[in-house]
């Protein structure tokens, strides 16, 4: 496993937001934070593909997020500045960090987002259309050339909002993640293997359910795998960590070249891993400051942690 | 792995309570169910290991229930049976079916029980305290002779109220099932890695967290495992689920007669399995229905959902 040199060619496209996030924990309280979609994804991606962005941001962006994203690797091609403000997120955490509320929303660049894709980025094998408006995913989706393997983000208000266009992205990819009311929101079914059976009639022949820190759920045709979280002790942010599983998943598949189950099931141990990193400080810090060692170390740890041996009593 | 024969002498001994409950969940209501800690613990463990039962019942405790325990092959000569009323408890399930509410508590036999062994039970090798007042644990532990395994369940209520005795009994047990909230309110420590280590700390080896619907997690000196839930599609009524938990891990630890920490991962397992047919119907019903083979596909169907096959992207 080697860090993808800046030359090789887009093996993954990540598209969402780019934000400046001011967040409070019950512990403390940061402004200014690298985040969006995109950030959390591609900095995870970084690690086992080579990953283009495609994002946008104002003309207050800060020089050294954009160097972050290069010294990461990551292909800034897609990535579009235009004049005005960054999007910016605020929001605060319970006590058990589990639950959050968002405290203000300002699109500001984000409201003139047009996904237009680098001639470069449209051959990319895999995919990773993180959570925006369905029709801007439906827009990236019409300009990439025949992708392998697509993936796609959404939330509770384009399920209520923007039905129809995200049933039409549905159709398109290969894989959805969604959280537990996300799912129930978009079938109308509690029980979730059934909420799961349902979105799989809707087009996805994947869906991953993200539990947070009780882990996920890969759902397929055939069957389900299970996958607990990396327990972490130190939880400074969870900021961005659905988005980082995601594009360590995303970025860890592209890597292995292969879709099926047993390679998502690897996969998404990558992205599990890199997920327990990120919740560790805030914004991308944590996953930014990684070594591939680091990495491999705790993914060899989970495994242990995972492993059950065969035997009866 | 074979139904023990009734001849067998007692491997494992299960102290706790009996008791008929009324259950109201969203979808039904029922009444004169069978239930308590050892009913459902020494149903799940009876497909394992030969399992003795120590409870008490009042003079009002149906006849086909007892004769249910017997069909198990439960060593029922620690059950007495006294004038008066049985204990009855009665609760209330939230939508969602993970929060319950108990709406009313006569203790009647129970305020009088007190758990004497027949000596046939006192020399077996595995003893599940489930939940019930510390001192009664402790009078317990003082029956046994050299236990090689001991667990142990306890609630909030005890932590609370009798928490020096229940120091006593962590000092002297294996084993203790706690689930979050338990834990946090024994130790302070919201974060449950940390409170895992505190309960170490007091006494026992191992400390499994039950996390109902999102599965389990064991702390050892050494390390952590996780294992996720068996997903089910129909939850009937999770009353004794986690009763049913310890007593599948406690009979399959029995029966394979060893406790170092592979041995408990793999118990556990099959704790998981039993407990996933526990909440598809009322009281212990799904779980005396089963035989050997339904118990063995359905671990099949669970080891497969939980593989994840070595490889690195």
């Amino acid at each position: 496993m080697k860090t993808p040199r800046p030359t090789q060619s887009v093996r993954l496209v990540v598209v969402g937001s780019i934000g400046l996030d001011t967040i409070a924990t019950p512990h403390s309280r940061r402004g200014r934070v690298l985040g969006g979609s995109v950030t959390h994804a591609c900095a995870a991606a970084s690690f086992f593909s080579k990953t283009g962005m495609v994002g946008v941001v104002g003309a207050d962006f800060p020089a050294p997020f954009l160097n972050l994203y290069r010294r990461l690797g990551i292909d800034t091609r897609g990535l579009q500045r235009i004049a005005g403000k960054t999007f910016r997120w605020s929001g605060i955490y319970e006590a058990d960090m589990n639950n959050r509320r968002t405290l203000k929303t300002e699109l500001n660049a984000l409201a003139q987002f047009d996904p237009v894709l680098p001639a470069a980025y449209r051959r990319a094998p895999f995919l990773f259309l993180a959570n925006m408006q369905p029709a801007l995913q439906m827009r990236v989706l019409d300009q990439m050339r025949a992708p392998r393997f697509v993936a796609a983000d959404t939330m509770d208000l384009w399920i209520r909002t923007a039905r129809t266009e995200l049933e039409s992205v549905l159709k398109r990819v290969d894989l959805v993640t969604l959280n537990d009311s996300e799912a129930r929101e978009l079938t109308g079914s509690h029980n979730l293997i059934r909420a799961a059976r349902q979105v799989m009639a809707m087009g996805p022949r994947y869906v991953a359910l993200k539990k947070g820190e009780h882990g996920a759920m890969l759902f397929s045709r055939t069957g389900i795998s299970l996958l607990p979280a990396f327990p972490v002790e130190q939880v400074v942010d969870p900021t961005g960590a659905g988005d980082t599983f995601a594009g360590g998943f995303m970025g860890a598949l592209a890597r292995a070249g292969k879709t099926d189950v047993a390679s998502i099931r690897q996969a998404l141990v990558f992205g599990s891993v890199m997920a327990s990193f990120c919740v560790g400080a805030f914004g991308p810090d944590a996953v930014a400051a990684l070594k591939q060692a680091g990495i491999r170390s705790r993914v060899k740890c989970f495994r242990k942690m995972l492993a059950i041996e065969e035997g009866r009593p």
